[in-house]
């Protein structure tokens, strides 16, 4: 069994960990902190795991903390850096679900988040935990960056057809729409049902700090530098990210479909539709799976990819489960082999 | 393992038995009869059953049927009862989730439905599926009237009161609030996005079926004829059931929470929440599992019972998969022992 | 024309006056205020009223406001009664859409709002502005107390029966349901499309601040003291209440289909459905009106009735619009004259 | 008064043509056809219009309608031309919402519609109804051919940038949002709540009907063939488009704020938005108007637009009753000039 503690349980992120972990065969859910919460039982905020949990929020404490093999952070962006190389010194690992280690470069870094990083040494050896290209350096980080949910649909959407050279990369456009769980569990009055339901607007189209984020996994795929255009909107739903991408392609009769095949076959968590199905957001409602399709509208020259994933499933909590088994060398699927919920 | 076979799987009663079955520990689904969608892989009209099932939808047939334990039914009303006998024959056991075998009485039975009843012999050893009161009738029965939704969450909300004498039962109101789904899948104006969110309504006020099957788990529990109005309501969201109950008080010092928590303390599917809280459909949406709590406003003489379940799962296929472990001597909780989803 | 001010422009029944108020053929909109907004253009907080004012939110201020014809308060509880002497001194009148003037027993007041009452006298000559048992005093008030949505949808509910004595008020039973807009626009986790969507709970069913202001109109109707169980819910959707009565007939052979039809026959703003129709929330979405159908289940000795309106509108701005209407002696519909936005 | 009949009045573009002409202050609603609705009153169907309207649905008759001076087609894609050749010999104009009139080419007609064209001379002389562009050719139509939804939101986003030459026009993309009420008032499984709620898809990505008619659009502005990508989605609301664009500028030093401002500043209908402002499709929700942001991402070489609209107001019968204004030389906002609802 892994002993795992959580920093930071009562977002929406900190909830799906736990509901996740709670029936996890292989792990030992130690302790939950949370500074504004400290004290109550963590099923009196969640009452979906009553009868699952019977642990109590703790305040964070890097001492307490030590004793977990895991520590999964699931707190607001500068959280994590304050405390990870404390942790680190004591031999545990760390799995950071906010955006603290995702930009390997720190000037970039502090451009985007508005401070200076904290700890750029630790930054410079943390692994981005996306499996689908990184799973052989997870498997032995001490600390993983866990992706961003726009990063994560995207990134993989964009992944065969950059793998191979097949588009034209300095135009690429990412039209991504995203659940309202995606701004977080904070009273603000732009996510009140009254304002975000029946409803349907862009978001940060002069710049959205996942920008970078996609930049960098992209260029990590191609070698060299893309231009993106990358464009977030708030859909008026709980859960689900779809991107739809858009991009010229080279040559024209390259077989799309079966080139998306091959590439995932032997991914437990990424899906590729039978060619003309679309992908639907509630097919992946709760569980930990990337479903895509790929389009090639009237034979033309544009290649038209849509990717789906729960935003904090394959998003965030679920993805940070999937690496945490490759970092203990459990089955990859532990945990996290449930179907959907739909409708 | 059980053999299991589902007649009528392209419901949402139907799909939700599939979502919970796939991944039970026990179960061996054999096979899953439409005749709508025959030679149909069942992974194709629910993707979210990608790589859980290859099972196929086939025409249903008593013969193929006859080799599995056990068969669901999730038809619509009046299928079951043309099926079930020769099923019984071949000593197959049923459990129906539809109202074939829930009235005790063919006649009242006939009235509510509009037809005759096929298989009055049947009917007459059919035992209801609930388990709280039922648990051990379940247990060797060989049909098995799976309750209906608003039954189950009326039923257990009223039960402690009743079993204990403690209201006036001849004005008894259960005002009963559903999400859409309900309705079913099948295609009717009513139950469109367009119509049906961003509202709310009562519907079937003059009389619901449920009405007779609520009066008699009620009388059954009581001793004597109740009097019952049932008012249904349509509320704007997929899943979801919330019954508001109401009645007046022979004496007004019972301790009427530790009353409930007594009564359900060992029921591993009913959950007494803490006094002051409200249940909300969201913290059962997935589980079988049914939230409670009781009140006594101002400390008068009227007391407020709000009982929740998501209807798919305790109030159809949960409750179904929970009747199949008690006749088979299963673990009572085996396959359905997950969080709800939330948010 | 009627020059108006607002006061507290900002919340949802502040922006509800507005909509209304902007094409209302006799008002000319003088100022609106509010503390946080002061300075910025009205229509950049609501862009649906780009095009149609060009006025800026102001610092609220007696003197200025002093220049009305008529003051809308739209501003939290506490708030209004703390200026109207002043503005009542000055010649102004007033509708105040919260609940400063609604009870009459500032006694009861101040338990229910946990506050003392700030001016006794002017409470004791203000009008409960409900236009159907009120109109006349309404036509000289001073100071109108604008109904509460749920005192309204529940008064105009029982009214034909209890002016009639026709049935039992010692236990009746007013189950309702609210859209989230009830919650204002206030940033509080629990309105959070996140957590209130896909969701449905009662709450304060240990007693809501609306239950003395409806028990107040009821006893007001009968003449004496009057039993009320008043439980309300939040309803996945923005706008709307229903509230489903319940009430012990004294006699059952009274046609209570004429009985509604002729007591509301000349109210512009009540209207009571054909026989058997159930009212939906969503037929009234945006309009200043109840719609009310009544029900005799199975013929037996309980009344159900069943009463929705728009929260914001008869249950708030609308109505507000109507007593203004009323006060200046308009036609009562001026300005309110539109159809439901449906679907 | 212009007399005006409506063929076809039970689908959601039926509705809210009625909704928005029974208080138009110049249009007598003589008629309202629907065969399935026949002898029914139209305030039965549609309760909000309960007191705006007394007509009855009738069976459609060329005889009768020609009797108007109007007649809005609110059908089915092929009925409009099949009764339109007769319409025009009794000196009747004509609106269509649907598509029969909107491609210019019969043949390309046939292919995307699957049905020959029924009156190809009637074709050639209709005018495509986007007043933007058409104003004066509309006003002295005999047949005006209403823009689909889609292409009025595509349409006035791209129109100052091809206008003005100012991009590459070989790879346009339109990621286009819509809600349900797009799919109509039928009864089809994916437009039920529970499979269209709180999910998110692409659809039609092979290619839309709308396709061809925004290219013909786009085409026209230009003066040459253009290349473009169109994605239509699915998005969980009643009512909204939302389209947002991407192309590559020729050059980047162009102050495109400007551009659209100029563009539009007498517009009545068209609302573009303080720069850095995100359109909403709520701020249009029952309102005649399309509100335009126009962006330029880190000042690069991608503009971005974003357009929104009511499909089925500006998108369809709010349209239509501006292009009866101007057909008929009416104050062009007559019966329009309303905010939208909000929240």
């Amino acid at each position: 069994m892994i002993s795992v503690g959580i920093v930071g349980g009562t977002g929406y992120t900190g909830v799906e960990l736990l509901r996740l972990l709670v029936t996890h065969p292989k792990v030992d859910l130690k302790m939950v902190t949370s500074r504004s919460e400290a004290g109550k039982l963590v099923a009196d905020t969640y009452p979906n795991l009553r009868g699952f949990t019977e642990v109590y929020f703790t305040e964070p404490d890097v001492k307490t903390l030590s004793t977990c093999d895991l520590v999964f952070f699931a707190t607001p962006n500068g959280t994590a850096m304050k405390m990870v190389p404390e942790l680190l010194e004591q031999g545990v690992r760390v799995i950071d679900l906010a955006a603290d280690f995702r930009l390997r470069d720190a000037a970039e870094w502090q451009q985007w988040y508005g401070m200076p990083h904290a700890c750029e040494d630790v930054l410079a050896e943390a692994v981005y935990g996306l499996p689908e290209i990184n799973r052989d350096a997870v498997r032995t980080a001490k600390v993983v960056a866990n992706p961003g949910c726009y990063p994560t649909a995207v990134g993989l959407g964009f992944l065969p057809l950059i793998e191979n050279g097949l588009i034209e990369d300095q135009h690429l456009v990412a039209d991504a729409k995203s659940g309202v769980s995606g701004a977080g569990r904070g009273a603000n009055v732009a996510a009140l049902l009254c304002e975000a339901s029946e409803s349907f607007k862009p978001y940060a189209v002069e710049g959205h700090r996942h920008l970078p984020e996609i930049r960098q996994t992209l260029c990590g795929i191609s070698g060299h530098s893309v231009g993106l255009t990358f464009v977030p909107h708030l859909v008026p739903m709980i859960r689900g990210i779809e991107a739809t991408l858009y991009a010229v392609l080279k040559k024209t009769d390259v077989d799309l479909q079966a080139l998306y095949e091959e590439r995932y076959k032997n991914e437990p968590f990424v899906d590729v539709l039978p060619k003309g199905t679309m992908p639907e957001t509630r097919s992946v409602r709760g569980a930990n799976v990337c479903r895509i399709s790929v389009f090639q509208p009237q034979g033309g020259d544009t290649v038209v990819v849509s990717s789906v994933i729960d935003n904090l499933v394959k998003g965030a909590a679920g993805q940070a489960i999937q690496n945490m088994n490759i970092m203990f060398e459990l089955e990859e699927t532990a945990g996290l082999n449930r179907p959907a919920l739909m409708p």
